[in-house]
């Protein structure tokens, strides 16, 4: 679940080596909160790209679940979990941490699952299960997979309460990197040159109505201005043809055996080909897809995929993550880009990420991101 | 300092006695972060008429200055402290919780005051100076003065390191109500009515497409919705000819004095007679002013006044906090309103506020804001 909860900087104390170590106030003030407003889950109801793929990827592979027993992690107002009942499922553990258990578990008996489906509020890390599942299903991604760092839960689900013979829902995920082209780079620019004029004149006001000079200032406020401006990533729904060379995957996670280790850091060296005729490179685009394949020993009947690409008409609450270059690149059809991409977890607040370094094959670039 | 940042429900476990007993990270995550921006910091030093009241308070009142110990509770950038400085304070504590606070050290030391001002990094209820001091200076103030609930703070500084013979900056405080009249009124209740227009398609599609029955949750979303949109009071800019009544005073604040428990709650019956032909009444404007006179055994030279009182030139970043009321309700000249107005701390975060009841003279009406 795409969420802007804007994480703040929080306790210095928290670690980045994921959910546990990490104060609980403090995540239930930077995180967690969101997820109690029924608004919000309207909002990913509201997503029908979303809503479809898991509805047909529990519908149209009832083997998986009928008679058997299923763990929703994060269950928010409880729908996958209704699904996984009404598709014939003997037992559905699901799994909140926020007030939303609440409503889901009135939404379960307004449905008549009550037998079948058990609201328990809760973290993940914290409830005891009667018994191991055959089937964890989770919406846990966060923009660009993996900011708020939710699958971490999922991992340690897995790892506590999935039967050896159990299956992933979804089954894999996937993170593609792509160049781009978008009025965003421009904008934000100007933006950021705008707030460099306004300190100028601010600087000049101070000096004269106040008797205080804050020009020693200028450069911690240059720098946290270009933070703010053109080193945070943005969301943004994209055009397909804004894409204007080859994507490439930068991480592959087999959600059965990865572990929390593998996703603290994404790392890859890529190539990207342009396909565009004379542009401006502005940057790149991250997203993901996500199959729900099963596993190879119960693989699905019908395998569903969720991809949150830039699309016309199929666009997604998650969007895509823009990563702005500055100043833009002219580029070509058919030039070549190699880029190595390196992203990990904040470290004031593990649920956040920073991109430390893209350079391309052109000579050394160096672009800071957050988000 | 007024802050738009929305704390958000806290920790449970946070008390609503002040800043003492509530969770540091907690407090941090959801209050302090926003002050550790320069930006944030140049949006208050923007503000020239909170700029010009602190600026003239100082040095128009050079006796209260000139050779004395002054401590600036909240120094942010270090403004208030560099005046006192070059206003001849022999020393200036200056007490800030954010890294901020070295951003104040660069600017004491740009500005040659280096020797004077010494800024501390830390909460004022923590850190332990070598003195008490003749003059506490703090820019405190939230929206509608007490959110925020900053002055805590003060109290504890004026208790623990304010001389017998010592004098507060600013020296009163006061509330203001007026009712008004305001666009703001229907807009919110169309934007109200138009997420709960939405709400119903919601319900439909969700049964059609996904067989699952929403309606359980309607309640529920329609009273989030309410609350925010309909009981949570807005910032706004008032102009002054949508005061449609006279304004009353409903708390006053001698700075030297109040405690902690005067201000946990304010609660006044007050009379306002309509000013205006023929009107709606949407509501009611929350302001603030706050004097500076020194004290009655030590009165300042030359008293000056902060108002955010509704202006046409000069408005300040608090503005008005507005209440509005649904529905509106006709009013004519010379019509007589008692008001009776109970604010109180919110109980998952003490640096908010809820207001109970506002009832008129008309009858009974039951208002439930909170900011």
């Amino acid at each position: 679940m795409g969420s802007s909860a804007n994480g703040v900087a929080g306790d210095p104390a928290a670690t980045s080596s994921g959910g546990r170590g990490v104060d609980k106030g403090v995540d239930f003030a930077n995180y967690f909160c969101t997820y109690s407003f029924l608004y919000h889950q309207k909002e990913m109801l509201c997503d029908r790209v979303r809503m479809n793929a898991y509805y047909n990827a529990v519908f149209d592979n009832k083997d998986h679940f009928y008679g058997k027993t299923v763990l929703d992690v994060g269950t928010g107002s409880g729908i996958l979990a209704i699904w996984a009942g009404q598709a014939g499922a003997r037992k559905v553990y699901a799994v909140e941490a926020t007030k939303m258990a609440e409503h889901a578990r009135e939404l379960v008996k307004a449905n008549k699952l009550q037998n079948v489906v058990e609201v328990i509020e809760g973290s993940i890390e914290d409830v005891n299960l009667p018994e191991k599942v055959d089937v964890i299903i989770s919406e846990w991604m966060g923009y660009f997979l993996l900011r708020e760092s939710m699958f971490d839960s999922v991992i340690f689900a897995r790892d506590h309460w999935l039967k050896p013979t159990g299956v992933m829902y979804p089954s894999n995920a996937r993170m593609w990197l792509a160049p781009i082209r978008s009025r965003l780079a421009d904008q934000k620019m100007n933006d950021y040159e705008g707030s460099m004029g306004g300190w100028r004149s601010f600087l000049d006001e101070t000096r004269t109505y106040y008797g205080v000079d804050m020009s020693v200032l200028s450069k911690p406020f240059s720098e946290e201005q270009k933070k703010y401006y053109l080193q945070t990533s943005l969301w943004n729904n994209l055009h397909p043809n804004q894409v204007i060379g080859t994507a490439a995957i930068i991480k592959e996670i087999d959600c059965l055996t990865v572990t929390v280790n593998d996703i603290l850091n994404v790392r890859a060296s890529i190539s990207s080909t342009i396909t565009a005729e004379e542009t401006r490179l502005c940057g790149f685009a991250g997203w993901f897809d996500v199959h729900f394949r099963g596993s190879k020993e119960n693989p699905a009947q019908q395998e569903i995929e969720l991809t949150t690409a830039p699309s016309e008409n199929h666009g997604t609450h998650w969007g895509q993550q823009v990563f702005l270059l500055h100043p833009p690149i002219c580029v070509g059809e058919r030039d070549n880009l190699d880029i190595n991409f390196s992203m990990a977890r904040s470290k004031e607040n593990h649920r956040l990420m920073e991109t430390v370094n893209m350079d391309k094959g052109y000579g050394w670039f160096s672009g800071l991101h957050q988000f």
